[in-house]
């Protein structure tokens, strides 16, 4: 008999009869001999009818209750779906992230998992019930509060439930049937992927794929747990997320896909003293303010013993580093600080990366045949990135895609709608 | 520095803007340099929306889930409230009955409160903030479940917080400021009482005053808590309920008001053998399927050697005490079963009554007059009792109150809506 870990997003239980649908599902795995344990988001759009909620009685929301409202929405849909599968006759008891012992850290809106206790779980496990879940929250191990996840934070209760209760596959339900070689919107010959390593997974995520959180996949990593990507809407394999890239042989290592990211703004630092230490002044007010930094590129600028700095950072974050930097000016004895909110990030991700030489010098010349200019370039072992026009980024997809021979014959299957 | 609870029920918080006007209210009694703890209902009609919901999914939602699913609504309400109070600079905590250690029995849907173990309020308290606790639910002792506390359920968790927390007085706020002589909604004249003892109002409860559940002021009773039953959109102190009957000189007790009650249904049960046992047989069919009986009246009937018994139930479970006593009709010898719900129940209440000869008289002279008939009578030593015609019974209200004098010169204050 085998464990499976189910995650649901707010899409798959927007309305009644969605979560009836996701109730079959459910009902069918469970039929199929298998132990199941259901993580769901909370329905569709009852996140931001929260959040508009809160913002009408205060404007800035004490991060605490804010938990304790949003953590609400989850709260409803997983009782929903507890009713549902019990009108076709099955037993499911739904428990918040507290009752199926989610500790996290204290740090409310962004905790991290730091122990699970499903001893809660497990007996109900054991009484033959399905175990529904709430996702995205948890309790604060110091003050007993509740406290939420952060973005995508269901997929990671999804994936440390399914690591703590040794879970033999942990499925990761949403609108999109699998992990593709490209945004099947912008590339329309996108092809959906069979297998990919974490490795390969981690950096289509930290690039811009936004089917599987970071997070969750660093954690699937580490603690060994597959992971199957699926549509709620049809019965397709997906993409099951497993292996490490090591155990690739070098003759089967391929390039996986291409990743887009528009919501990064990109700082330009004029005119600093070519001197040591000045560098490193300036991202520490950036990281101060707990702002992220993605690709960094120096150049020695016009101007004698002065350099250039040019980074990229969340746009929404950027107008806070401006600010910060520019009230750093003088201090810093910075000639100007430019900020630049229309860049778009495309980026190649595969393991046969590292085999194939060359990968670079086509990347940069199909951009080129395309009319894209390189603004920045970062690269890693096994991905390359640029920066280039937000308005060039899709037509970057299409040209690198189309370079490396990524797509294939079959239509994607894309709906619309996302989870957290 | 005293310790106020303060419960506001669902119409009290229906909007962001009146969760704001009680934000304001809370904080004011703060700054007035009391302690206060906050017990809300959820915002007006979110829990019909959400059984709504339920019955989408699920014809007979299994009613631990149900628990779970409508004690999100007070979560939403209680979180909105500490954040609107925090938009006021003044700290608050909310709290879910689960936090609060309102431990419960495990009959969901209906709980009884078993025990409060209030540990994290005192310390909120201590570190100064503002305590919010969610109303109608609580954690069951022995599953560690969510429990609901069933109807008006956020005044027995104020109640019982009072109570542990040895509060020095419970304000329940509503949309009407006080209890009254009678429904000013009839009785244009009825007066504002300034203060009832308890087993007047349990009398008034009783019978079908909607003001203050009964439950909570049994509670109450038990516990010493003074109850202020105030409303949420003006400033008057309304009503006190406190102290005991058996302290009212008697020379000062007085007809405290006139109650009605359209929710019960008559039944009748026509020729049982009059022998000893049969009626006994006929009440433990009802009472097993757990139906209240209120009112109760035999008599002989007209067939030799048989009698009929007459008694009033809830409405709602009239037809399903009809079904059962049907069923049991060959058994029990009965003749036939009658069905009416179409009876209204008035009750005048009050500690005056014995010291006071001819009330009864006085009572039924007034019906009569109103050409009113009774169809079935029940008293206390301090409450008398009938049944009529549901028809007549705004006409009998008017009637008692006129006959008894309790009219007054002020205007009632009453707005639309209820709380849970």
């Amino acid at each position: 008999m085998a464990l499976v870990v189910q995650k649901y997003g707010g899409s798959s239980v927007e309305s009644a009869e969605r979560i009836r649908r996701v109730a079959e599902r459910i009902v069918e795995t469970k039929k199929a001999g298998n132990k199941v344990v259901v993580v769901a988001s909370a329905m569709g759009d009852t996140t931001d009818d929260l959040l508009d909620l809160a913002e009408q009685v205060c404007p800035a929301p004490p991060q605490r209750e804010l938990d304790m409202l949003l953590t609400s929405g989850e709260r409803i849909s997983n009782a929903l779906l507890a009713m549902a599968i019990s009108s076709f006759g099955m037993e499911a008891r739904s428990f918040t992230g507290s009752q199926a012992g989610i500790i996290t850290t204290s740090r409310h809106g962004d905790s991290r998992i730091i122990d699970v206790t499903p001893g809660r779980l497990q007996e109900a496990l054991e009484d033959d019930s399905i175990v529904i879940v709430a996702g995205f929250q948890g309790v604060s191990q110091e003050s007993k509060d509740v406290t939420t996840l952060g973005r995508g934070g269901s997929d990671t209760t999804a994936v440390a439930l399914a690591a703590a209760l040794e879970a033999d596959v942990c499925e990761i339900y949403s609108d999109v049937d699998g992990i593709y070689t490209a945004d099947p919107r912008i590339a329309a010959d996108a092809q959906k992927l069979d297998k990919i390593s974490f490795e390969e997974m981690l950096e289509m995520a930290a690039v811009g794929s936004k089917i599987l959180n970071l997070r969750s996949v660093e954690f699937a990593r580490r603690y060994h747990v597959p992971l199957r990507v699926r549509s709620s809407y049809t019965n397709n394999p997906g993409t099951l997320v497993a292996g490490s890239m090591e155990d690739i042989p070098v003759e089967d290592a391929v390039l996986t896909g291409v990743a887009h990211d528009a919501s990064e703004a990109k700082i330009t630092i004029v005119g600093i003293p070519d001197r040591p230490g000045f560098a490193g002044r300036i991202f520490r007010i950036v990281a101060d303010a707990e702002i992220n930094i993605d690709m960094v590129l120096q150049n020695v600028s016009k101007s004698e013993g002065r350099t250039d700095i040019t980074f990229t950072c969340p746009l929404a974050a950027g107008p806070k580093a401006v600010e910060l930097l520019t009230k750093a000016k003088e201090d810093l004895e910075i000639e100007k600080v430019l900020y630049d909110d229309s860049v778009g990030k495309v980026s190649l991700v595969g393991a046969g990366m590292k085999s194939h030489p060359g990968v670079t010098a086509k990347f940069c010349e199909a951009l080129s045949e395309a009319g894209i200019n390189i603004e920045l370039i970062s690269t890693s072992e096994i991905r390359i990135s640029v920066l280039c026009r937000e308005s060039e980024l899709e037509d970057a997809v299409r040209a690198l895609h189309t370079a490396f021979e990524l797509g294939g014959d079959e239509e994607a299957v894309v709906h619309a709608g996302t989870g957290r």
